[in-house]
């Protein structure tokens, strides 16, 4: 916990078992955290309480959340919460991401301090959420307002996701300004990526023309992956990369253009999953030794 | 259209005519598309009224979405409203490059499924156009007004565009997200410029020392091109790039520091037009070659 | 004064003195300026009346500008406002680094035409004053409440600084859009950074894991500084460049991975003081020599 | 029909049927007229599109509009659209009341032109169903909550009725402005009354202190009734009266004090129900001829 | 000018006419009039910059001022503003009665220090110049829009003017909270209402119903005149009256019921017009004497 | 307290004392009270913390809400805040008088049930304080300013008190709708007054010319006093009377014209305090007896 030292009480009992908690669990410590922080800064009491403490549900808190968020004086906040709560509501499988992506940027990024401080505050989980009930509509034939909601969060948080683009659980969109993800871009589960990341399409295609992305694959800031290339699981792309090509399993790209660490014919494999370990600099040293 | 299978009637018998429909044409098109669509969505009508269907005329339509998107506690939409009204409406010189930039947009990114996605949805179109009457009245005595203006176009859509940089035709600023272009940059037509593209000034010069990119040109995702360098027409400028040097024309520059695709002395020449094409991709095999 | 032909009467006989002015001196120039223009242009009196020509004193009209800038539905400018002017009223030293940073965007960007046009129109100004009051109650307990006011900043400026980041005086950040700075980081005085530029952490470690710079740094556009690395006092970073080692003192780095210009065992030593000079380009013949 | 020429046309063949049409009917009527208004003037049919158009039900429109009509900076529309809709939703008996009010307005005021015209525009309408709503929350220990509503109420529709209060259904208030019922009042069926109504409490006394309004009553412009009295069924109640007694039911009572025509041992008895006739003016020439 | 001491420059030479000032007159002493007021207190230099100063005519300023007043979150400010400024725009007779209007106002309430006080903050006036425009648009098929604006006006100024009364020009409505007046109202020229007066139908009839008031009268505070009864040139109708019967001209009515001052018969005739003079006590003694 | 059955904890141990708890108690107990329903209902807690629980001070939570009441689009509710906290902590003496108010709400009005009750939701008791201020700053030369915001508390709440008129300490306005004083009135201590309820003046003169309101004074709904008239300590106003002459100190005035109860040269005296005990009901015997 560097960023702080917030200690927040935990409402439940969890040490005695290994599983992640559950949406209730979350829920339920999220609003641990809130009331402890408005007890602790009542100015920032009206916040929580508006934001969390007044709802009796984390899909609730998230509609009012996004509602507000993303309204605009053509798009009203009754309107969005309306069509954010409708949708989750409706689809009960439409939280578990949600809760995933919730552990994964509490575990994976050193400043978050809390459930709260990422369902409030972090612009690539909320990004994220909006996307998940953008995907969800966009299969139930409402493209013009869905393309409308897409515009929002982009102007927003400055996060471009198409409707359309498929995104596992578990990821984590840390810091987020700047990414861009295509219509057929695919993303599996507990990957990590980092700002200014684009997941292009190749402009020459019309079908599916964007970046597939393993599991656990950790992706870093300004990082560009153009096409329909393949990254495979647990692979790392380092920072400013421009990717071009497959990325094989558990091997790391870097540079621009990007190339394999260890070279194109046997490149070197590493053990962990970046995606969540979020190990970013275990590369330099060989990258280093490999340019210089 | 990939993105979608949104269908729109035309209202316009327009198989028989090869030249692009002009301003009436494609305003009756966009309210033919919003038409459908609030019909087919009545929670987003709402929108689709305010924005589109309650207009007369293209410019008032484009003058309330800027107003409203664009306004703040301090800057009144009546105002902007007011101001973006007047100034389309005195000059009918400005609306031509705005048709131009909606059939660019239109024709060039398959993730447009339509004019009036573009209309309301596009933040590089949106701002693009708000630029538009900015370089205006940047040329009329307003300018803490237009750089009030340029702030919030900043703000709200985070492209920064200097009001005294000047933009020809045909422009489609794709995804557009963190787009920097400094005051003495100049952009002939059909060019297309990817998101968190810089045209940059040096630091040094005070003068005329940001880049001129010809017609035609294509510059990807994440470039930043510096000084008063020369894009040459139908060049291609790759994603990541870093360019300090001229680009001779129909010739593409990758890299950073860039260099030229086929060598310094006698770059490979392109026979598209890669602004208009879009085609993103065919260098990659050249460059992968040329690389390793 | 290339960006406009603005010029503005002075309220004091500065002519005698060498040393920058101070808070008062500044504060009666943002007036006279903004007097200037609200009589030039009625259109933008309302605007610096409300932002400026109504305040007695800097503080106030920064605190009523940030108040209203970053206030949302859940967060009322009215207790930004309160914040805001609290925190900087409290600490007499607060107000130094804004006056700084003031001469230093007007003495270093030749787009900037006015004092008043960086206090209300300069995203990277008014993103880096937030932080200042940010940074300010990040050490006394209200760390819920600076992290929200944190996630603002980003959605608003698209400028991602961490409340616990220490940051110098007399800093320019141009354009500004996209910046990510870590908790850890630290930034001497006199620095500039341009948009897109990252100071990340490595994510593996938990402590202090983000760069350090050094006074008069310049760093260029879309630059990625990743660790706890050193950049010296007067070293040049290169646009997208990707910084994973230390770098000397008035040495330039470049390239993805950045290398040193002159190489890693001898590098080549420049004069004068980049961030202040803003002179981006003297390395380039060197580069381009150096690669090619 | 006199205020307007407006025809609607009837979604439904209506003409066998002597029964009021019930909640569905009318809300086929709503839309149906909203729809040819939209239709006929596009600058309406953003605000019918938002408030009615979008809406699957009364309810869902109900609770929009009450809650973009009555919410603050400090009382977001979200929360009030919120609780409007959960409370109305939850109580199946709440929306009779509601569709008995749109039949009185639009049988009784020859100025009101459509159902859609009272749910939209009518303060009167508007303020009662806030006041249906509160009455039910008051019931269930929510009373600082409904406060706050009832103040919301005062403020925006100058209405001021005590969450307490007691109103039967097919209510007309027209006009509404200055209206004041008091906590103890009840208010039977089929009663209209008009502006500058108050039904008042007696300062003196803490219990049961307001009037008891019977079936049927016609409140005229600026009555005040005070204290616990009863006015019985059909009675009338002229404009500017002070009523201090009982008035017996179908008897008429002017003047300030009010005394009823006709004479206190015998007044005079109407046969036609004056709530659901609103004739308001059968007593002038006896009147007249009474006094003078 | 009791209320105040506030002296205002004319600008004028207006001493040698007799006839009163045209639009162009009135309009140059208003922005005189609020220049004076933004020099002496800057922080309501914003406001009138915004509503007087920014404007280049009386008809702009009001459009732009009864657009931010009326506006909500379903009617947006620029929808109005855009109705009320072509409204005005198109038809030249349209603000010789606004003019004549800031006269009487100016003129006859010693509490109105100056024009531009009656045209910003005089919620009479305000009502009466939207129930202007509305009246306009209520002959050009806008029927239902004319009914939205019409609840606008009644929830923002408590002001309730159906828009089909006709209503003269030199009007004034001082202080103006519970003013009501229905659609078959006609009131001739230099006419003065004061608050909480109804000109109400009589519920009975449907046709014509409501009451006309002829040139020059004055009706006081809380009157209610009912039904389509004649109230003669220059007659006046005491505060609280209750009048249900004809008013001969130059006569007196007060009470309730309303008498004669003088008696039926041979009612006392007065010979200002107390319209314009607001001569509201001349009929104290006599009323008195008749009563007592 | 009929009205609910809230019973809130107090804070201090107030039994052995006989004196008014001072602004300090006061201030103690409305926090007791805001808390204590923010834990009962969470839905209104955030409006709780932000008007209340977030702020240090009586004068810190007044000014908030007042700024938050009465912003607009054109005078924003920092600028407001400001003014008001500004003009309230430049005067000690301006407190007294609100936290005197406070008390004479909850101990006079039985549908009080809290003084948090009264602060945040009597329109009423607003106006009064907004007033104090706006009397404050009338006699500082800042009259432009203090009318544009006499206006928005007409707008507001419906409740007209000219800037200038003087009003003392202890006062209720209850319900408060239709309240018109002008300018040259005067209003003693414990004073309470109803709705609708005008102190006018009289048209033809223009110093002195409004109402004197001696201590202790009830003035039921829709009264109307007009002229330089006296109204003795103690005295009684009936409802929907027409007052033009004076009355001697603990009589009673009731009718339209109005007349002393027990006769002009004889007046009934009472004995009891109505403004503070608000009996409003002792004279209905006496004057139907003396009427009828």
């Amino acid at each position: 916990m560097p960023a702080g030292e917030l200690r927040y009480p935990s409402p439940l009992n969890s040490s005695a078992t290994k599983t992640p908690p559950d949406e209730e669990e979350v829920w339920a410590q999220i609003k641990t955290e809130a009331r402890y922080d408005a007890e602790s800064k009542p100015a920032l009491a009206s916040y929580l309480y508006s934001t969390i403490l007044s709802h009796s549900s984390l899909e609730r808190s998230l509609a009012f959340h996004l509602g507000n968020k993303l309204c605009s004086s053509t798009l009203l906040s009754t309107l969005l919460y309306d069509l954010f709560l409708n949708t989750i509501s409706s689809d009960s499988a439409l939280l578990a991401p949600t809760v995933a992506d919730l552990h994964a940027t509490r575990a994976r990024d050193p400043a978050c301090v809390s459930f709260s401080h990422c369902l409030l505050n972090y612009k690539g989980f909320l990004a994220c959420q909006a996307h998940r009930v953008s995907h969800k509509l966009w299969s139930q034939s409402c493209r013009p307002l869905v393309l409308a909601l897409h515009s929002r969060i982009s102007d927003v948080f400055a996060v471009d996701i198409h409707p359309a683009a498929k995104i596992g659980k578990g990821i984590l969109f840390d810091h987020a300004t700047g990414v861009v993800i295509g219509d057929t871009a695919v993303i599996g589960n507990n990957v990590s990526i980092l700002h200014h990341v684009t997941l292009g399409g190749t402009g020459k295609a019309c079908g599916d023309r964007h970046p597939k992305i393993g599991d656990g694959v950790l992706i870093r800031a300004g990082a560009t992956i153009l096409g329909n290339v393949k990254i495979g699981e647990g692979a790392k792309i380092g920072a400013g990369s421009v990717v071009l090509i497959d990325v094989p399993l558990r091997t790391t790209a870097v540079g621009n253009p990007a190339r394999l660490v260890g070279g194109k014919e046997k490149p070197a494999r590493h053990e962990e999953c970046p995606g969540e370990s979020m190990d970013h600099t275990s590369f330099i040293t060989d990258w280093s030794d490999y340019i210089i």
